[in-house]
């Protein structure tokens, strides 16, 4: 084990200048979304600013990415919300125990599949598969934060209650105006200003750094709104409310055993949407800057920032997209300017937290509500839908799946449309039934050559590896054979193409030779490959085998006609 | 649409005489088992009974295999026990309704999937998972028991509380007694009965019979007890109690969409774990007689019992391993049998029914322990943990999910796992850096062939479809020789061995052509099939790609040295 992560052993003293001074400039800019993110995780705001502190360094020191800069990010708030807020009122004590055990027990998990070196699970989801999630989670965030504008407070956080609930309750008051305008502004930043800027004849960079300041005067305009007017006391605009001043103390807390089990459904999703998002966008980030992950010291680097945020702080934390593009356009170049960028957020909070406790709500659903909107990646669906059909209803299925039925049962059925177009694409191997070509040893498909056959016996001929989503098909495919061919005799499997044949294939494999001998019929194996030849060795299917191995198809073809 | 099944036009008339007695002999042995498996449901008793009438029928005229006998089943009923049970109170009117709801939705998906032809869902599990999810299953339904045997209320169904529930509550009395009796004896008649017959020179037909009749002796048995010696009322043993006289009127009801929605997730599980079981089972079945099965004919028939049964009973229903080896065993030929023995449970339903008012709780509880016992497959998982480790991790794993986590969690991680296997057997696809032959246009490994190379050009050789599982290998290995190559220029990847590209690697092939032109890298094609090029055209890609497409590798190394 080695005392300092490798970008600091050495570290290259050149970068130090921009890593200082992009730690600095993104500890500003992020601290908006941290407190929106917070909110939207049902949490006091004031917990992104501290949760952006220590999982920061943590991630930096046992990371692989040069520039993620992970924190609180608006997929893990919404997974938090919405997975805890059936059992727990948001806000309330038991809640924040119950985020902070999320946090911990995803964290352990992401840290024990690092450990265990299965980065490769990152890949479980097809990119249409998380397209439709990620789309339609910024549909359920947009609709988790109308309560905020519209002063209502919903049965629940779904789509038809907070719509009835705007029938019912919803008023437009003070804190809309500010949150409608907030909505303006961004909105206008995002897709107006730039080319304004560019128009009156600003720079480029400079052009995207006013852009990217936007969001904290509009908090800083909020707030100021707030404070100049007396709106909190005056109109009853909501708030932040009371920040404890200073630094919260750690927080070491064993979960219950009963949370835990509580929690293991929603742990086991948020490390699974976690790994996915992290890695993908820490390879994306990698491949343009010429450098390389390592997707295990990823899950490592993700795996101790979550648990160390569930001692101080206390909700999950992921690689955040607008995060990373703040610190790569701020111009960090090695993970130093994350961990200054958490020393800066430590003084922020020491010393300036209180400075949000008059900061409207309203803003914050507005900041919220905006980046949820341009994660709707309709582009990517139609996309999915018009290149591979099945890829289309995966993306689609999940997207409304997440909106109409909820986070989990949508990541369920992410999982299930991933496996279920992996299966539909390999559910039917070439096979083929073989004959000899007459005066040769080569032996070819009797559809398509002129082939000699033996009476009662099939060469069939399978050109896959065989695992359990393709049998049924072995198996429709032989008995459509055998009820063709009438009196069969002799079955013989032609494995030359055969590289893998997993648990459930050989049982079935096992099953089939059982059932083919009670009905006198034997089964043959030819040209079984060596690593699958060791793997059979000793299986019920290699001692029980009605039939011979043979070597060659050849050797089968005279063998069994001379039967 | 054809009138009558394909079973009944013409009908066989040599098995009527088959049909009609096994049908009979299928009624009277299974209706301990519907009495326990609705108990186990937590549902009353005598659903059990009408369950086994109408979605029979249905399931006769629909499905396609010609012996497999749906009805309540063990795992069916677990599930619809442990995903209701934390919602509404077993036995409640709220519960009745979410039970038929339950079976409704997994119904209508089910003949979704069917009509839809998606057959092929049914393969989406591998046998070690769905070895560990059934024996993990068990393991639950034996503790779910424990409360009838030692008269305790555990304040939910998992092992701790039952474990704690028996040190604070349980206590032994008559009903114990009576339970471990019966235990005794289905054990003794499952484990030594047949060794005994045989030693007094029965025949083995005649053995089997007298062996499953135990179950229905033992209820027999057991209620005579009770009502003989009073000990419901006189020693308070809980008994099955008042039944309905005659039959139950139609359910017509429409679920709310508040239920359904709650439901989604245990809707989505229950089809899916219905659709492999049955589709499993009827195919073993199949093979075993000589027939073929139909996975989409399957679904209807299993989609529209579960449909029928939510009108009519209100439990979900499923293809179960007992029942269809009791129909097989008593010489039922076609699902006539099941029609028959449909009408003979209507009649018991009409007549018979309040003779179990008084059969005692424990008898039941303990013919469901023994049965789960049974269910609890050692040697399978043992089986694959020796085969291939990653099967043994997948079924262990899921196991152990549903034993601690419960049954949600532990299908979830089962699925999870079924992909993982296969995206990590399929995740290291092989990829050569190939050269030319001097003097030939033949192409080979670099590593394993002396062979001429262009400075600044890559040409890299993947020998697999890309899919969204395999392709961080294909990256990290091309930005693997790009570090190792230094200034390179070009970069052509050989597709001769590709038949898929879905829309991930579609989407980060086209990611990678920026990203390398951002770098002043060429990316080219050669040898891109027919199939595989009609579906890149127009897409990203194919519009930006920054080189070209060679018809062949020989057409790339030609234009490519001349550059």
């Amino acid at each position: 084990m080695r005392l300092l992560p490798h970008w600091a052993s050495p570290y290259p003293r050149q970068h130090l200048g921009s890593d200082v001074l992009a730690g600095v400039i993104v500890t500003i800019l992020v601290i908006p979304q941290s407190l929106a993110y917070a909110l939207l995780a049902g949490l006091p705001p004031q917990i992104g600013l501290y949760v952006s502190i220590f999982p920061v360094i943590a991630y930096a020191l046992f990371g692989s990415s040069m520039v993620q800069a992970v924190g609180p990010v608006a997929i893990t708030s919404i997974m938090t919300y919405s997975m805890l807020a059936p059992i727990a009122a948001p806000g309330s004590p038991e809640y924040l125990v119950l985020a902070a055990t999320l946090a911990l027990g995803s964290g352990l998990l992401l840290l024990a599949c690092g450990l265990l070196r299965l980065g490769f699970l990152a890949q479980l989801l097809s990119r249409p598969v998380i397209a439709g999630f990620i789309s339609g989670s910024a549909v359920l965030i947009v609709f988790s934060q109308l309560k905020y504008l519209f002063g209502m407070t919903p049965a629940g956080s779904d789509a038809w209650h907070v719509i009835s609930a705007l029938f019912t309750q919803g008023r437009i008051d003070a804190g809309t105006l500010i949150g409608l305008t907030a909505i303006a502004v961004l909105a206008f930043s995002r897709l107006g200003l730039t080319g304004l800027l560019g128009k009156i004849g600003l720079k480029p960079a400079s052009t995207a750094m006013i852009v990217r300041l936007v969001p904290l005067f509009v908090v800083l305009a909020g707030t100021a709104a707030v404070i100049g007017w007396n709106l909190d006391h005056r109109h009853g605009v909501a708030v932040v409310g009371s920040i404890v001043e200073g630094l919260p103390g750690l927080n070491l807390f064993l979960p219950a055993f009963a949370e835990l089990k509580l929690l293991a459904l929603p742990i086991l999703l948020m490390a699974l949407i976690g790994m996915v998002q992290n890695i993908s966008m820490a390879q994306a980030l990698a491949i343009r800057r010429r450098e390389r992950i390592d997707a295990n010291a990823e899950l490592v680097g993700l795996g101790s920032a979550n648990v160390v945020s569930a001692f101080y702080g206390g909700m999950p934390v992921g690689g955040g997209v607008s995060r990373s593009a703040v610190n790569v356009a701020a111009g960090a170049q090695t993970p130093l300017a994350s961990i200054i960028s958490a020393l800066a957020m430590l003084a922020i909070v020491a010393g300036a937290a209180p400075l949000f406790a008059r900061l409207p709500l309203a803003v914050l659903a507005a900041s919220i509500i905006v980046a949820a909107i341009s994660m709707i990646d309709l582009r990517a669906l139609r996309q999915a839908w018009d290149y591979d059909r099945a890829d289309g209803i995966a993306a689609l299925g999940t997207a409304s799946g997440v909106f109409l039925l909820g986070l989990e049962a949508g990541i369920g059925l992410g999982i299930l449309f991933s496996l279920a177009t992996l299966v539909y694409r390999t559910s039917t191997p070439h096979i083929a039934v073989i004959g000899r070509i007459p005066h040769s040893e080569h032996f070819r498909n009797v559809e398509r050559y002129e082939v000699e056959t033996i009476p009662g016996v099939i060469f069939l001929r399978i050109d896959e590896s065989l695992f359990f989503g393709n049998l049924d098909a072995v198996e429709s495919r032989l008995a459509g054979e055998l009820e063709k061919a009438g009196d069969t005799r002799d079955v013989v499997l032609i494995m030359s193409a055969v590289n893998r044949v997993d648990t459930t294939a050989m049982e079935v494999l096992s099953d089939l030779n059982r059932e083919l001998a009670g009905r006198h019929i034997r089964l043959h194996l030819a040209e079984v490959k060596g690593p699958v030849q060791d793997r059979l060795t000793g299986t019920p299917l290699w001692n029980e085998l009605s039939g011979q191995v043979f070597l060659s198809v050849n050797d089968g073809y005279e063998a069994l006609s001379h039967d």
